[in-house]
């Protein structure tokens, strides 16, 4: 380890903001009690925003819209959000904004639905379109609607972050926007609105937490303890209490579990003070844009391959520690320690039913090599992932995902 | 392990709220660009709080106040904060905030000034003196002034929570106090203001530290793995990096990881959702109010005995996990393992040069028994600890504390 890296020994963890004021109301049935205070603060007229309609199912929309009734809000809805929400419905939805003149937008859903309402909220003040606010990224620095969310996938950590991905069918594009306007200022967690996620959402939601993890985790910057040991015990969760969610749909524990790591996994606690590129999830995001697969699955595709990859003797070290920490894996020989947690994490993903294949999930050789360029071309992996990664690098790990794996 | 506990298997996470919005400024030389814009956001004239002079020796003073005059702010200042801050100390803060009508506090140092600076802020808006609004303890609802902290001391965790403790020496009581208005606004984080800290605080810091996090570690709530898995991370980043940051005064790395540790232990992260109340913090505040050691020192001297006291066939699972996920003791007889974990706790303090028997910090025994009353008497611990504590275990666990342990 330290190859890659230009300071100083015992002056390394770089400077970082930790500023995350969502005010996150945690556990059961608090919505009834609460929700209308924490709305009321910014006005009576919102924009409830969800997916697909789960949460007509589920019952959580008549809670809420009786809730939001007796309270005498104005209710605009924004139906119909995509798992990876698109543009145009961004547009769509910061145009019923300023027709209604909401004052304050209610996400209910999981990371797309929020993702989708935090460019919704502020597309209200933008003045070009939703796609032109995308393409600013993290540049973008305009106010935004205040938002308020209901959890129901423990996933993308959007609920105590500012960060949004939005897709774009039309150029195959999908990118990551952000500013500290789109914080959700308020977040209602309760794992019971979890209890009726399918097992394969589950177990994708996990394997995005877990990629989060593994993100933040394997970076150049050293000496970052507190933060490398964070992600340690969030990553031990989510192995313990995946199984048993998928076991137990409706076990509390290991919904709650799930719901506050996937919050804690991505809110500046693992990534701050760490510098550099993200890896699996710009190969993914190609995946995604061109096949519109499911997030979680294709990071647990790409994950085991990007990280045998990358091990080498500069690597190994920190792919010990992960085995030994996270895996509980005593093997002494650095390689043969890391190969082992290389292959508990793949054992892992296809133990909670993942495909583990390109294949399985619709996508052949065809577009690798153009997905790869297109990787590196909206990323900067190749300059500053923890192992700088090329085009024709990205090629080879989509490659190795083309038929299942061994790696001892 | 669960004999205490009442709710269903599966079923045990308690509610919470997390809501921490203090804007974290962490990392070096950020005081120049940053400090008064930060200041700026609530008003020109600044209470100006520190305590025994040392950042005077350090140069941060001489820093602060040219940044401060060349902004053109009004400076008053509040100075000689004690290590275990009075009541009458804050009062006097109060009473210069009304007289020079301040907008907002600046405290620099570590808990204690910052400690004492959360009540002057509170007490400002408060017609009853200090230790009326400290009598209130965490009933106190009312507003305060807006609070700013540049941190000296990785101890406490102070800058990122609501709490506060101020002792009353013409009473004996040393108490905490907290309300969400009492949350610093923005916490400046510069390891290096932690360079000049003397070996004896470092170690007493560190194991103010630990000890947040034993506590809230060991509690009757079970299913708890996100709060458990953060503070055995954050546990073993303290003792990897106390001892280099003994040896090595101004390693970087070391003192930045003690510092965010410290932040992080106390800030809901490791206590939300568990319920029960605290064992050794109520047992060490009698030792400070009575005789005015450094708290720190006193919950070191305080924990291995307190530990080994409530081991039984109830808590032996608890501290097996402990003694393996902290300390790698690999040990498979539970009783034998926890042993193990509680004497490698006693050796790293003792290794940190920490004085570990009562004598040593000039207590002897003649007031253990109303210090145990007095426990008992200003907490919950007879109650809702994680094992309950009557006045004659605090006065046989004081006792422990006499002489040097062995715990195998």
């Amino acid at each position: 380890m330290g190859q890659n890296y230009t300071f100083e020994v015992g002056e390394r963890m770089d400077n970082f903001r930790f500023y995350v004021p969502t005010d996150v109301r945690f556990g059961k049935d608090r919505l009834e009690e609460e929700l209308t205070d924490v709305l009321d603060a910014y006005g009576k007229t919102v924009l409830l925003a969800y997916g697909g309609g789960s949460i007509k199912k589920n019952g959580l929309y008549d809670q809420i819209t009786k809730l939001l009734e007796a309270n005498g809000n104005t209710v605009v809805e924004l139906s119909g959000i995509e798992p990876n929400p698109r543009t145009e419905t961004v547009d769509r939805g910061v145009a019923l904004c300023r027709e209604h003149q909401v004052d304050v937008i209610l996400a209910v859903g999981g990371g797309s639905t929020i993702d989708c309402a935090k460019v919704v909220a502020a597309g209200f003040y933008f003045d070009q379109s939703a796609w032109d606010l995308v393409l600013a990224r993290r540049t973008f620095a305009g106010p935004a609607l205040p938002l308020v969310t209901v959890l129901t996938l423990a996933a993308t950590g959007s609920e105590m972050n500012s960060g949004a991905v939005i897709s774009n069918l039309a150029t195959n594009q999908k990118l990551g926007v952000g500013a500290a306007s789109m914080i959700p200022k308020a977040s209602f967690l309760d794992p019971q609105n979890t209890f009726t996620v399918p097992q394969y959402q589950t177990a994708a939601g996990s394997a995005d937490i877990l990629s989060h993890l593994f993100e933040n985790y394997f970076k150049v910057t050293e000496g970052t303890d507190v933060q490398d040991g964070i992600a340690e015990g969030l990553m031990k969760t989510v192995i313990k209490n995946c199984p048993i969610a998928l076991k137990t749909p409706d076990d509390y524990d290991a919904r709650a579990n799930l719901m506050w790591a996937s919050s804690l996994a991505l809110n500046g606690l693992t990534g701050g003070g760490k510098g550099g590129a993200w890896s699996c999830h710009p190969m993914e995001h190609e995946l995604s844009a061109f096949y519109d697969i499911t997030h979680g699955v294709g990071l647990a595709i790409l994950t085991p391959r990007w990280m045998e990859y990358i091990l080498s003797d500069t690597t190994v070290g920190k792919f010990q520690q992960f085995a030994h920490n996270v895996w509980g894996i005593t093997e002494t020989d650095p390689f043969t320690a890391a190969k082992k947690g290389i292959q508990a994490t793949y054992d892992f993903f296809k133990a909670c039913g993942i495909p583990m294949t390109l294949p399985e999930v619709g996508i052949d050789e065809e577009k690798l090599e153009i997905m790869a360029e297109q990787a590196v071309k909206h990323s900067t992996i190749e300059k500053a992932a923890y192992v700088p990664l090329t085009a024709a690098d990205v090629t080879n790990i989509y490659q190795e995902c083309l038929t299942e794996s061994s790696f001892i």
